[in-house]
């Protein structure tokens, strides 16, 4: 799995620098900015989820670089924001200076909004392998993902939640939206750049991301306590340090750890159901969801 | 001329209300932050191209109304953006307090990252009246110019432009970017949602729109200097005062009003060699040109 990660994740490093670098820029400090917080580092787990479900569903290696690439492009602009002074005032993230840190402020917000913008440029690139309703299919999901109804919706959740301990149901909405609609994304993504076939299996492929996306969460609180500042590239305990609501404030280390377990066999269970080879699915589920950092 | 733009900012009005109501909201403040900038006031330059381009061109309304209000929501989300601390700093807009004074900075981060989202969700609805072909075609061309190399490319050069005195052709370059891509996208939206045998005129109308919003904003920095701030809805001078280069500061008053002149003349002449009637394109541009405010 280590090997397969990585390579997947050279490949995805190398799609974001071909494209960054074919890109005449109009500013240039701004196309910096954006290669600054797009090329360097992060799991890619997203832009993966997508590459291998969309493999599996027999999708073609054009759209699925496009889909992966789109889906890497608002994630990317969603930390930039989120670390921004207004909003997580986060100065440190993968072990390197934040966005507005490393240029400004003015900067990093342009190139969060230009990234976001180059999701939707990405994943509208005309794709003759691409069945064109489709294609607006995968367009719109994206977007119904990222907005109020999605990633940004869960980032004003929390924000709102700041200094408060929420019941696990709505604590479970801030991570839905926050983390989870991008993660369901990735992995619908794969579903509609596939065969016609493959449609079938949407739902249990959603549910699968449904599941995986809150275990990654509750493995990200349990880190923020039990993990180490070097291998986190964030300062541990930030989120306790920010009096943010936690699955480990909430339910106690213990608790968070059986609501792992819980929720990761939620999500073998969903991948069972498809009649695809998920063997790689579920050891990428099993090394994201035991993960150190 | 009058009457026919407050009837079409009527309708823009109702359709952008509409599209907000009908949201199911998972963060109601972020939504109240959206509805705040997209729905109080505003010219709605943009959707009225579009509608009117659309039209000439053959477009069906739904179409027409999904592409409308998708460019008014780049449109309102950039003026969030520009107005934050980190950037313009401006506390008023169309004479009321800016998004992150009305609510606070994070908020308006959120909202404008939703609204740019939105454009995108709303761009790629299903739509049977459009060849799904020519729809993605929309979604690119709006793409292309919003982000890094478009709108907010054209942002992060007025930015690194503060202060400074540039030649007219590099802020011919800021203005190209920074008002004028979208302008054109929007009057490119129109023709793109028309019939096939309106793609032809392309050309022409993409001349027109171009020419059209450079003159645009030669009559704004017109206005900043001879305008009344009750009538602007922003302070007077503001831009004298922040020390950016303008066609006034340029060329002076007199060379502004030539220019504009000259740029509007070109428009016309663009417009003159489209088969269609286009008196109210005309009606609109000399309008847009001599207004005070």
């Amino acid at each position: 799995m280590n090997a397969l990660l990585n390579d997947s994740k050279e490949h995805i490093n190398a799609l974001l620098e071909r494209i960054l670098e074919q890109r005449k820029a109009v500013a240039p400090r701004l196309n910096e900015a954006m290669r600054y917080a797009l090329v360097l580092g992060g799991k890619r787990v997203r832009p993966f989820l997508t590459l291998q479900v969309g493999q599996l569903c027999g999708a073609s290696e054009t759209s699925l670089n496009h889909a992966a690439a789109a889906i890497e492009c608002v994630h990317a602009y969603s930390l930039i924001h989120d670390d921004l002074p207004a909003m997580d005032n986060d100065t440190l993230r993968r072990g390197q200076p934040t966005c507005h840190i490393a240029f400004d402020e003015a900067t990093a917000i342009l190139a969060g909004d230009s990234l976001q913008t180059l999701a939707f440029e990405l994943i509208s690139r005309p794709d003759a392998t691409l069945n064109p309703r489709r294609q607006l299919e995968m367009i719109h999901v994206l977007a119904e993902a990222s907005g109020d109804r999605g990633m940004c919706g869960g980032q004003a959740l929390d924000l709102a939640a700041t200094g408060q301990q929420l019941p696990e149901s709505e604590l479970a909405q801030v991570h839905i939206h926050k983390t989870g609609a991008l993660i369901r994304a990735a992995v619908q993504l794969g579903v509609l750049a596939g065969h016609d076939s493959a449609q079938a299996h949407r739902a249990n492929f959603d549910a699968f991301a449904h599941y995986l996306g809150l275990a990654f969460q509750v493995r990200d609180d349990i880190l923020d306590v039990i993990g180490e500042t070097s291998a986190l590239g964030k300062t541990q305990g930030s989120d306790i340090n920010a009096n943010k609501a936690t699955y480990v404030s909430l339910l106690g280390l213990d608790g968070a750890q059986q609501r792992l377990h819980d929720l990761h066999h939620k999500a073998l269970h969903a991948l069972a159901k498809i009649p695809y080879n998920t063997e790689t699915l579920e050891a990428f589920a099993d090394h994201l969801l035991n993960r150190d950092h």
